[in-house]
């Protein structure tokens, strides 16, 4: 299993499992597990809190494991939203990056991190 | 593009592309992208503040188009994170995986949402 | 010290010495603080991810101390991000109080949730 | 109205009034208050989102009444909070700061942002 083969559907499958043989579907309405996304964020935002934006990346090697593990938590709950509200991620993904393009054209954002509707 | 025959390399493929196109690698620290996800979970979140759990699947559906962006936001920070810092997200997820099950065991955690250490 | 007599400056100027007693102040950038802030706040939501709303008093009930930790936690770190930066809260919150009365005027938005543009 | 002389209850009652006038306890469950918190303060992150954690404080003076009327939203929801569920905010930041300064004792946390027992 790597990233190279693996398809969203086969991911999303294998969450879908693990939940239903828990029977946690119940439990899983948008508000419920937009909240639950929200606290596996704040556990990897935990990570960086004090130290600057260039030593989270020693911050990141020094506890890699803790990190990808809360980078599964976060893609766990995600794919759990997908499942129980039917949303292809690959198609939002792909919508939204129009979206994207529009709002950032390359020309105007190169290197910036403001809109360049804010210059 | 769907999710049934798009890899997780193709939709990281993409995220890349978009940011190296715009040189914002250099913003994509682990604590600023940590924090970019926060963000755009609360967007998410938003959606459910104030309604009860059961009426939030009514909620998405009167917004599905707005939710599924904000979803596809979450998605594209979360593979920026992966891309950065090299996580090879589907090792990752297997992983962790594994710890679930071993915390939240079928027979002791069916139904219940609590951690069945708590009971 | 109860809130009936305690001032806001009299709370500001305990965190205060805490905080130069250890000299964290060099921590608290506006950045770092609004970090600590989502981790606190995650911290409290996580008492009421999986219960329904009305089940949530009960809940705060059944854990009272440790949510009222949180609270403090939170209310810490929001003093400590007004002293570092000057912040009056009770300048602030008035300011922001006259806005909101228009945004959200009594006739229009008596037990609705959304806002009255909304409707 | 400034910190030196407004207590915390005054501000509670100014809250209290607000939300009664529009008849909005009914919204208030701990729930979901600890879910508006959460977005409340990811607004004030969203200022702080890119730049370094030294930068963050000319953004600060840049942006000072938006960033001032975040902090006052989050100090309007947390002293909903309070109100609803019956908790003196400056009992509960006493009680807390106690345990904070064991946890945290002088000496060996001068100057570092780790915990001591993680050195």
């Amino acid at each position: 299993m790597a990233d190279a083969t693996t398809t969203i559907e086969s991911l999303k499958n294998d969450v879908k499992k693990f939940i239903e043989d828990r029977q946690w579907q119940q439990f899983h309405s948008p508000k419920n597990l937009s909240m639950a996304l929200a606290s596996e964020v704040a556990e990897l935002m935990d990570f960086f809190l004090w130290c600057e934006s260039a030593a989270s990346y020693e911050e990141l090697e020094r506890r890699r494991q803790d990190v990808e593990d809360e980078v599964a938590d976060i893609a766990f709950a995600l794919l759990c939203f997908c499942n129980q509200n039917k949303i292809d991620l690959s198609k939002a993904l792909a919508h939204k990056q129009i979206e994207k393009a529009r709002k950032y054209p390359v020309e105007k954002s190169k290197g910036r991190w403001t809109k360049y509707t804010e210059l």
